[in-house]
């Protein structure tokens, strides 16, 4: 008999009807011979309900205060859900953060899991059938309650999975799966049965918001299959696993974009060593997360152009700081542009099929959309284009990659 | 440099205006050279929002996940105010129940304090002029969330207070202390200056519901001043501490009465050892507290009448006992009357001075006023009367041991 764990996000515990579906997801994992345990997050709405209280009574709320406050939410949700279950008969209880020891660093708000007490958790396992653990939320060395960020409830669930030595990790959420694309743009995308942790990370990473990115990269490091999929049917959804042989058959699994970026050009900065150091330190010790990078060749052997691309509510920053030290950098000028998204083209195929990219640039210039710049990586193609064409994009190369193909039935 | 603990109740931290007043009250303290502990409730509603949650929830809701799901209700309070405080520049932190290190028994909702981590609490003393510690709630061994009943957060102040070593303790209330008798029915009533404990123990426990019983045991216990005032005013309230030679000089401090009381009357019980005992060890078993008892002298040698009170809220559950059992007692009838309260003269004066039941009697007489039963104690006379004339009864009290007479100004 194994553990599984299974994860419930706010719309998955909004209100009573909501929770008696769980409830049924649970009791229907028990029936299988399964222990459980259950991870929730706080009820739709509540953490931004405390959140806009806190911002009410305070301009700059201390951080650490703060996540005692926010994590009230997933306490009333363990809470009543385990009173659920007790009704029910179904010998449960439920743990918080520290009840569950699960330790965390001291950056509150952001706060990453340092270790879980898995004895604790294996030895209460012994006496009880389901335990129902508040997701998104730990303890410092100092037992000052801490929180993993937004989106944290996925990391609890996957770390905890690792903790108890779960045979596997289910996600439930509002959605079924994980998709070739944003079916909001594209009608025809489908859902992806089985996807790797790294296509997953970048499908994530660029805006599919199905899982949080550290969930993944927990996932893979521990390599515990994460299975994603929907609270309110009984389909199989999306399972995010290791890499096999069926998943290079497949070109391209997806394609994902982000609107969220801002292109920043610098003219004419000096091409010699230390310069890129002199620009990227700075951005980065003020947290700022740079992702493309071009720098052509030099013209002149002494200067040289430099483009990178920031998130869009970063730019103001960026320019700040740019400002304050272009002279140093020998920049005459410095350009940036608002109006950019990035789409890419992902999957584990690439690495032993080429053309990929080629096909890809083939299918942007049909349609007439200029190309800004492109980064590559093993498994990723992405172009910078302008906003404007994002949803043609996407559409395109959709089709391009044959992706409306019929993958699955449910 | 001393340290004093105030204690805000649900009322003085409703929202945002209050919360301000409470911040000026701690800031007074700091300003007297004080180091504050402060004891929240929850904001006013919270609790029983949260209570009716759970009910609508679960019929039967389990009792420790009933503890951590009201918890949150303290634990926003403190998170807020000390988020305000913080703002203000005063350096200060919340601490929760497990936090403090405040041990209790594991009797979920009305568990008891053990212990709490004093030197832990003296060592964040050092290092914070502020504490905000969350009322009401404490942690059992194994660390799950332990609540102490309903006004709690009275008793988590005094233990507090003993624990740090304070000064004293200041309750922080929406009534400016305690009065000779309710306000609501004799407006002449007028606020006590300073009261023993023993005094306040049988006004609390008689509804005069300004502290938590408990609290007052706690602060008797280890001598703690406590001072029961108004948040909203600056008015000094009402100091309850050691019995002294001012208080004894005053014959009759209030007048207390309780209408929720029940009667009850067996005739004809076996006059025998161990009538009484089979008789009240089944309803305490049941948790029900019998006050009142009278037994009548025998008639005949072989049978008696036996007359109690107990809460009228348990008094279907006492017919139920008495039913049971009232053929092994001999009882040849059970009469019962609900229509019945108690009321109350209390002073430690009566020690030394005589004639205190007398004038009561007589001016109860002299009103009308039939006396069902009577039972006393040091420094209390209670009479069970019919409940329509209670509040006669009060007024009636209140003027012939002359209480209107001017005590304090504010």
């Amino acid at each position: 008999m194994g553990i599984i764990v299974q994860k419930f996000g706010g719309t998955s515990v909004a209100n009573l009807d909501c929770m008696r579906k769980v409830q049924s997801k649970v009791e229907q994992a028990l029936a299988d011979g399964h222990k459980v345990v259950v991870v929730l997050s706080a009820m739709s709405g509540e953490t931004n309900r405390l959140l806009a209280l806190a911002r009410e009574w305070s301009s700059t709320p201390d951080a650490a205060e703060m996540d005692s406050l926010v994590s009230t939410g997933e306490q009333v949700s363990v809470s009543l859900f385990t009173m659920l279950l007790k009704d029910a008969g179904i010998h449960a209880r439920s743990l918080l953060g520290f009840q569950a020891e699960i330790t965390t660093d001291k950056k509150y708000g952001r706060a990453r899991i340092l270790n879980i007490n898995s004895d604790k958790l294996k030895a209460l396992l012994e006496d009880h059938d389901v335990l129902v653990i508040a997701g998104f939320q730990g303890c410092d060395e100092d037992r000052r309650i801490t929180t993993l960020g937004r989106g944290g409830s996925d990391t609890s669930a996957v770390a905890l999975a690792v903790a108890v030595g779960a045979d596997f990790c289910e996600i439930y959420t509002d959605v079924d799966g994980v998709y070739t694309t944003d079916p909001n743009i594209e009608s025809r995308a489908r859902k992806i049965p089985k996807i790797s942790y790294d296509e997953m990370l970048e499908m994530a990473s660029m805006g599919a918001k199905v899982l949080q990115i550290r969930s993944v990269e927990f996932a893979k490091k521990y390599n515990m299959t994460v299975h994603v999929r929907s609270t309110f049917s009984d389909c199989p959804g999306t399972i995010v696993t290791q890499e096999d042989q069926s998943m290079e058959a497949v070109l391209v699994s997806g394609i994902a974009y982000d609107k969220d970026q801002a292109r920043v050009t610098l003219l004419d900065v000096y091409d010699r060593p230390g310069v890129a150091s002199s620009l990227f330190t700075p951005l980065a010790d003020s947290g700022i997360v740079v992702d493309m990078i071009i720098q052509n060749t030099s013209r002149d052997g002494h200067k040289t152009d430099m483009t990178f691309t920031v998130p869009r509510a970063d730019l103001d920053l960026t320019m700040k700081i740019i400002n304050d030290i272009k002279d140093t950098l020998g920049a005459n000028e410095v350009l940036y542009d608002e109006q950019v998204s990035k789409v890419s083209v992902i999957g584990v195929g690439m690495r032993s099929h080429s053309g990929v990219a080629s096909r890809m640039f083939r299918a942007l210039k049909d349609e007439g959309i200029n190309i800004l710049m492109i980064s590559t990586s093993e498994i990723k193609v992405t172009c910078l284009i302008e906003e404007k064409y994002t949803e043609l994009a996407v559409r395109t190369l959709h089709e391009a990659f044959e992706l409306e193909k019929d993958r699955m039935k449910c």
